[in-house]
């Protein structure tokens, strides 16, 4: 029996019928079948796929691409995942500093979703503003949908948010999964997520925000560790505080990368801004004051300076598990010595798990097509089971 | 029976021959016939994408676009309908402000076309030269395919010229025959195409001349009024009279909006850039004179500002057919007190035609996908049918 | 028996089993038979393209583009062969003039990926560092492949590097190949690759290298001429060299256009840009020295000027066999009298040869979808047989 196989009996268990035509916007919308069911069609994807095996399950269709940040990597998921499947992408090319209006979205919305089955949307530079463009978006083509202007409803990826990052999230997490045999074996893992310095400023907070959000849910410790003045949303630390209930795990906070990198089995060193620097820098964009921004960048890289000892280095790793906890990171890092004299992780450190890393990495395109496959195919099982029974990828 | 069989046997019965590797410049070079086709078509394929029927009729092939002029909605409908029956879009990102000569374009246009099986042209910038350069393009193409450069004859799609807008025009009047339940029901309604305030300065004229150009074939009685100085090309006028004369219609020329709305059926109230005005940034374009593009633009919208009184209001409105004639546009609008303090029309009336102005543009894919399938398929009734008949777009 | 089959039968004679997973960054890697394998592929995929064969291996998978320099032609001609074989490109959009480092290349080699099966690069700008950078990204997603980072190992097109241009000589040898009836007739046929005026600097070399490096394969009279000072890669002339004596043909450099031209049965006229003088180029950008090239810029164009008599008018090709040389340029050509004022070549010599010019182009694509389908397929002539009884491309 092939693995595909095994993944698509385990997925029959799982309670998955609210997905369909569903929406991603946040882990926590979703119940934890929901999200095993998320993992287990990535990893049946992944297998079909080193087996030659065809994954399409459109002859045609859109996926809508929206980047209101720049992105690489997430655009080269989001292709390949769309690519996986069958569908073309259509990039909508907006000018990133625009913040649209309500109206606008909606005609906007409809006017680039004539054949989308999927759109996928970055937005995070905005603290209280991406989530509601999606939001706003989506409600748009649901419309649309109702009221005859699109023939099909297309159905959202979120590709990053003010408030969460789900397919990176989801992606660190089928990860770690991987990395430690089996969910089953996470329970009582400890895990960091720390700020670390870098000298550029202004990162999404959303990936420390779906890290929490997330790995909160598996019966970890989860700690989350800051300088003074760099906290996240609190409504996201409450649901982290929530899921570790929940779960028998726990999630506090501590004051140091030090106490949090103590015996830690896993750790997440990164840099975010601070909050309210954020709430502050939208308003400034939103009032187009120029100078306003430039002296905020000045103030926060200047406030970044005073934490340069959060950093990942060889004798900060030799704190963690038996000084091999497994190190992440989105990517691109800021490396000391290589792409920046001090950033977030030493080079060695860095350099020592490349192939975790980009391995890592690699879960994104397989996240996001399950993503959209749960949420486009009515009878997933039986649709895995039929891939793997299916053609080959490449017919010669 | 299915609608598409319906339209499949409509289909069936009109002269469409001329049509197979023929390209679309303007719909007053196409027969009645000819255009009855591609609205049956357009229906077809949108019923088969409503029923999840795949439609394509290419297994590989590109659809080159080149948009000399900014565009998001025609960009997407252009994807769209490629991606409906099977294409590629492969997009040829030239500067837009530059006017390129014919032994440039020749090249080009062989260099390009390699595997195009269609080619999606919008260059409306510019008063005689827009129609100038397609035509340039696509003779060189079919030399190219003729001297056995190219395997395949590509076809053109005029995504919108200096003289014919074909795609906007022909969703226009599809989106009119669902509205009224049918051509037959179109006989003696009045149209109004009218000039509006915009804040803006030469938007192209081929959107009014389209119009004028098609729907004056219908029996209908199609109204031009604008303002002193802001005629449209006299040559698509005297179609616009012939078509009148030879359907039972009537076509004429009035001095205000307000007699234009009385008693209308349909209003196209929409801002443009007068003739000899566009003319004249032509020349200043070709010999390179900034300074005397700025000093044009200057002197047209302060001429703009003195007809601002030509907006669709909520008291124009009341004026039309029981106050409730049909308002179309092409989109993006001008909106008074939305997206700028006086513009085309009321925020009030734009916003309860926000349905019907969406159905509007969701037909121009299938208006293109149509045209597109008439000039590359030798027997579209055969091929409609077998799609009727054949597999699902989505396979699970 | 159709040509496809002729072709698939002169495939199986040949010894092509290293294509398989194989890079292709220069000609001289490749053995004749490999070599003659690529033109035979081309042949037949244009063969089954005329008849409308499908030509698809894959039903899904990305082809990845990097052009680390402005293309157009190059840019089609790889949309063109991946769309052929049913690959769709994602392109990857670098900052031009950055050289990036090592680790940073890695980094993104395997990020943009993750479901590639070819990718093709072109990075012609930098002597000494354009190859680097092929290797350097090729090594990194075969190390991807090997540690399950990626499902599947890419291969390399080289879409133009420093040292060669491996698919446009290719794709000029086809053409030459077709013009002369069959390789065969080659033999002592003398082909002039000469340096001619242009009011441009700063040519990619790769072109003459690509050219000497391959066309004194097939046992003709290889003759380079340039101006002093327009030197190519030493190690490149060495190849020729060595080629020249295997096929018993020739290699020789003479000192001016006309000694080149006299009695030649093909004819390159192409400018380039100084070796030396690229070496100095790629030093002051890697300094980010501004200003230095600048002055760099202006010192090559003011030395080009001193060769303006290096062109090739009507007065030089009357020097050619029966004045009728086989004329040859990778387009695009400055032109005198249209494009420039004193170009590579008279306006009306040009126009006598634009449909073969044209011709020449449109090998490429079927170049590089041969190149590809050789280092995709295991069994390319089985392949070829399934396809000449295969279904058609355009259904219907």
């Amino acid at each position: 029996m092939s693995k595909t196989i095994e993944l698509a009996q385990h997925l029959e268990k799982l309670h998955t019928n609210n997905m369909y035509k569903s929406d991603f916007y946040w882990t926590w919308d979703k119940t934890d079948e929901e999200l095993d069911a998320i993992f287990t069609v990535a990893d049946a994807l992944r297998d079909l796929r080193e087996r030659n095996k065809s994954t399409r399950i459109f002859d045609s269709g859109l996926g809508i691409s929206i980047f209101r940040d720049n992105s690489t990597r997430t655009r080269f998921s989001f292709a390949s995942a769309c690519n996986l499947l069958g569908l073309t992408v259509q990039d909508l090319d907006e000018k990133k500093s625009q913040i649209a209006h309500g109206e606008t979205v909606r005609e906007t919305a409809n006017m680039v979703s004539f054949m989308a089955d999927v759109i996928g949307i970055r937005d995070d530079m905005f603290i209280g503003e991406g989530h509601k463009y999606q939001k706003t978006f989506m409600d748009a083509v649901k419309e649309g949908y109702r009221d005859g202007i699109l023939e099909q409803q297309p159905t959202l990826v979120n590709l990053q948010c003010d408030v969460d990052h789900p397919t990176q999230a989801m992606a660190d997490m089928l990860h770690i999964i991987h990395q430690f045999g089996g969910v089953e074996n996470l329970k009582g893992k400890k895990l960091a997520m720390t700020w670390a310095y870098s000298p550029s400023y202004g990162k999404p907070l959303s990936v420390p925000q779906g890290v929490i959000g997330l790995m909160t849910r598996f019966g970890m410790d989860v700690v989350l560790a800051h300088p003074e003045g760099y906290d996240v949303m609190p409504e996201v630390e409450e649901i982290a505080r929530k899921n570790a209930q929940a779960t028998g795990g726990s999630y506090r906070k501590v004051a140091t990368m030090e106490e949090a990198f103590d015996g830690a089995d896993i750790v997440y060193p990164k840099s975010w801004a601070p909050f309210a620097a954020m709430e502050e820098r939208t308003k400034l964009y939103q009032a187009g004051d120029q100078k306003g921004i430039d002296e905020l960048e000045k103030k926060l890289l200047a406030q970044n300076a005073n934490f340069k000892n959060w950093s990942c280095t060889e004798e900060m790793m030799k704190r963690t598990k038996d000084g091999k906890a497994l190190y992440l990171h989105c990517l691109p890092a800021d490396i000391t010595g290589l792409s920046c004299p001090e950033g977030e992780v030493d080079n060695s450190v860095f350099d020592r798990y490349l192939v975790p890393l980009y391995k890592e990495a690699s879960f994104k395109p397989y996240i996001i097509a399950a993503m959209i496959m749960m949420s486009k195919v009515k009878d997933p099982v039986s649709a895995l089971m039929a891939m793997d029974a299916g053609k080959a990828r490449k017919a010669f």
